[in-house]
């Protein structure tokens, strides 16, 4: 099933894909769904982050095909970097060049403290694209990853969620740059799994309803300039759009 | 003027500290701050966290009294580790020793871009103080600042916001543990100003209303454990006190 958020007069709602239209539901969070009554068609609606998250989390050293020189470390993104579909992403311009990464991102939809591989998916909500926008020079200055990660609408993250995601941690991902492929891989070539992921973040920090992680990059890293078209493609989610500015 | 957060059957609102009253207002980022007409007594009313920061920032690097050695670091705090005054810090056990650290902690008020030294504070509605628990022996191996700073209750702020502070820049802290005095500095002896880290924090990230800065330690840590009631105390605005269990 796919989530997505939409905005309304009366304020942003979610709503499930149901044939050609959005139907409206009350919580997202609630089991089972319910369903308002009201829709609006799919066709020319335009969606926001399919989630408001009050928690980011970044994965570090988990950006290479299954290589791991480091162990895995945490961070959080500014929730302020958040951004819908379509947004443009406001490059940064004199700190050095600017990517775009695209990533697998886990949307947790019950309080997940110290999950366990067998357990981790059963906090999850379902699964969305991000991209994780990057000054990459202020890396290796950066070892906090705050400088190379803090910028206007540098987290887009949809178009939706996908609830009933076949296999996690074998998601193909394709980034193209203005319509050309840059980059092929997919979750199967992180260095360390999803639930992994899971199961370490929550070793450490309680996650909430509505919280991101950002699984990490496997080569799906792409340098962009302003008037760049981003597609990031999720196999068995869908296609996250963005420009550059 | 002081401001406190206070939960009444309503929910959460702010007040002013007004004789032996709280007297509640509408926004607290708006100017002139309105009043409701209502109020409750200062004695025996319980205070929340004065405010609802979406972002959290921590300052590596500041820890030492004027020293410097390496280039000042932002990082992210989980919003979910903010607890209340008076809330039980819950110590984890078996990842080595807890820290206690006392700061002074910035409230910004309207947005904040790109900030200079000369109207840095422009942009800040006050002061509180705020005590950035950390899991001090994973620092070593924990350069994003995660497992070192997550955890229930981690982050106490409070007890109220004082928005006439006379010179953040001098703001003497004392901490003591068990009533015991365990550490005396102040904001004096941070390698880098109050000013000069909302400089380059908001280089890289705009800040909007109710995020907090935490500025740094300045020799203000000390090692805690169960049972231990912590005091700390900034010149000019008060004392946040929290147990550990």
């Amino acid at each position: 099933m796919r989530i997505a958020r939409i905005l309304t007069p009366t304020g942003p709602q979610h709503a499930v894909a149901d044939g050609d239209s959005w139907a409206f539901i009350e919580d997202v969070f609630a089991t089972p769904l319910v369903r308002t009554g009201e829709a609006v068609p799919i066709e020319g609606t335009a969606l926001l982050a399919p989630v408001q998250p009050r928690d980011i989390l970044g994965l570090g050293h988990n950006l290479t095909n299954n290589d791991h020189p480091l162990p895995m470390q945490a961070w959080h993104k500014s929730v302020h970097t958040l951004a819908n579909p379509g947004d443009a992403i406001v490059a940064r311009r004199g700190v050095g060049t600017v990517n775009i990464e695209g990533e697998l991102a886990v949307v947790i939809g019950t309080r997940a403290e110290a999950l366990t591989l067998e357990n981790a998916f059963d906090a999850v909500l379902g699964f969305t694209i991000v991209n994780d926008v990057t000054n990459v020079d202020q890396v290796p200055i950066d070892e906090k990853s705050f400088q190379s990660k803090g910028g206007e609408n540098y987290t887009p993250l949809g178009p939706w969620i996908e609830t009933e995601l076949a296999d996690p941690e074998n998601v193909s991902t394709t980034v193209e740059i203005n319509g050309e492929v840059r980059a092929e891989s997919g979750s199967f070539n992180l260095p360390s799994s999803v639930a992994a992921t899971l199961v370490y973040v929550t070793q450490w920090l309680t996650l909430y309803p509505g919280d991101v992680v950002m699984t990490g990059a496997p080569n799906t890293f792409v340098a962009v300039n302003p008037g760049d078209r981003v597609d990031i493609t999720l196999a068995g989610i869908g296609t996250l759009t963005n420009t550059v500015v």
